[in-house]
């Protein structure tokens, strides 16, 4: 829903959920909402499929806990035949089966772009590069590097299989403004605010600034800082991964709008050229920096 | 999808489907789906609720049409208590149960109104009326005024229940056009090549114009015509119906957008006032008419 209106008040941006909760919903309607976008969109939808990192629609939906890798394997195994057929005979344990049904509408690219959005569970990246799909790390805590050998896993699995270059998208958090400390007192109450209410659900404990801080460095988990800060830790974690997407996600809470258009701005204005540059005179390969 | 899209392109007109098939779909979803369009567009989301005239989707996901009216009486009241409640507690027999789930995002409206679709199924407008539901009676074929005594069983139906004044939509398929000529002109095309696609699947006879002239008269099932026919047609079935809604729908095939807008657009300049007038002339009771 909020995509499409996104689809409306624009026409270059590509359009994808940080993740599309693939193990608790149903891989036909993911596939028709997401070809629905791509027709209103003019072929710019994409899917993130994911187990998730919260698990709240699985009792909303009536899944079991127990099943989360199952589920997740079995619904995207059936959401590739959906994507590779117009007409599906399908069977698995956890959906109904499907005997020759056709699956409308069809999107406009063929195929649709499936990403396999992954947190850093090996099995995840060696499935993702097994099946020839984009892989989409998302890097929601801790030091990035450490999740450098995920990546390797990923390409030796794509290569096992035969599979050329896939690929592969960092998933961050972050903010950018142009300079650091508005970027900092922009997003911090926001970010403090929803993280202590999800904590307060979940146990953890509160949020500090010099956690933030920390996170915020050239090492850290966040995408934030000036322009310049932000290209930085992009090439960094670019020396680390040789990835070909940026993906910052921007809106925690509620960022002032206005604060997060001009965060838009910035990236596509100062921080993509920088890193498009440099990567450019790195290696030829393209990075794509979508926010 | 299409409805987000059109909540940014619009301000005014309210939003929602010719009709969601509650049986085969999934009430938690289908609440979710129409809160974040009503917070999309400023409060201004319906949901049609229905068990639908067209069945292929029970086989693609999984219902058995054998529980064609369970499923619809269980899903539609687990989405008014989705409605009702921020937490939820429901058990039943075709969705796994809810214990104490919380279910978001929360709409504008509130309550957010949630209409009963109906195709002349006595049960089902008696139940639209015990539960105090607005009805949408969607008239596809045939002698609107053999509907009639639908909507008496309903307002009984209703006032049995302590209800009040309900509100009662007439939904039929139709065009509108600066001269009856291209109105034909531009909608039967269309309508032929539509309805011998869908004919040739489930084994119906091909269309003659003899047939659609027919359905286009005053008595006739398609509100088609120039502004002042279709005034007309929509006030005769007010005697009819003491109806609260007249709601169009206009674009059946590929009729060409331009035509569609200029529809549009005659209805709310030429066809509204005019049944507008006409009726408070008769009655204190408003017309609202949609397309």
């Amino acid at each position: 829903m909020i995509l499409a209106a996104g689809a409306e008040r624009s026409s270059r941006i590509r359009l994808t959920s940080a993740v599309s909760v693939l193990s608790s919903d149903d891989p036909v309607r993911v596939f028709q909402q997401f070809s629905t976008l791509d027709l209103l969109s003019g072929g710019r939808a994409e899917i993130m499929a994911g187990r998730g990192s919260f698990v709240e629609s699985f009792p909303l939906f009536g899944y079991d806990l127990g099943d989360y890798d199952a589920l997740f394997t079995e619904k995207l195994d059936l959401l590739l035949a959906v994507r590779a057929h117009e007409r599906v005979t399908w069977s698995g344990r956890h959906r109904p089966a499907l005997d020759d049904q056709p699956v409308y509408p069809r999107p406009v690219q063929d195929p649709l772009p499936v990403w396999v959005a992954v947190g850093g569970n090996p099995a995840s990246v060696v499935r993702a590069g097994g099946l020839g799909l984009p892989l989409a790390l998302a890097i929601i805590g801790g030091i990035p590097e450490r999740f450098a050998p995920m990546v390797a896993l990923y390409r030796e699995a794509a290569a096992r299989a035969g599979h050329g270059h896939l690929p592969v998208s960092i998933n961050t958090h972050g903010f950018v403004a142009a300079d650091h400390g508005t970027a900092v007192d922009t997003y911090y109450p926001q970010h403090a605010e929803v993280m202590d209410r999800i904590g307060a659900e979940r146990g953890w404990g509160p949020t500090n600034k010099r956690a933030f801080t920390a996170a915020t460095g050239l090492r850290g988990h966040l995408t934030l800082g000036d322009p310049e800060e932000v290209a930085e830790k992009i090439l960094f974690q670019h020396e680390v991964f040789g990835h070909d997407r940026a993906l910052v996600q921007l809106a925690l809470g509620t960022v002032p709008h206005r604060a997060v258009m001009t965060a838009i701005e910035l990236l596509g204005t100062k921080v993509a050229p920088t890193v498009r540059a440099e990567v450019a005179r790195r290696s030829p390969a393209p990075v794509d920096s979508t926010s």
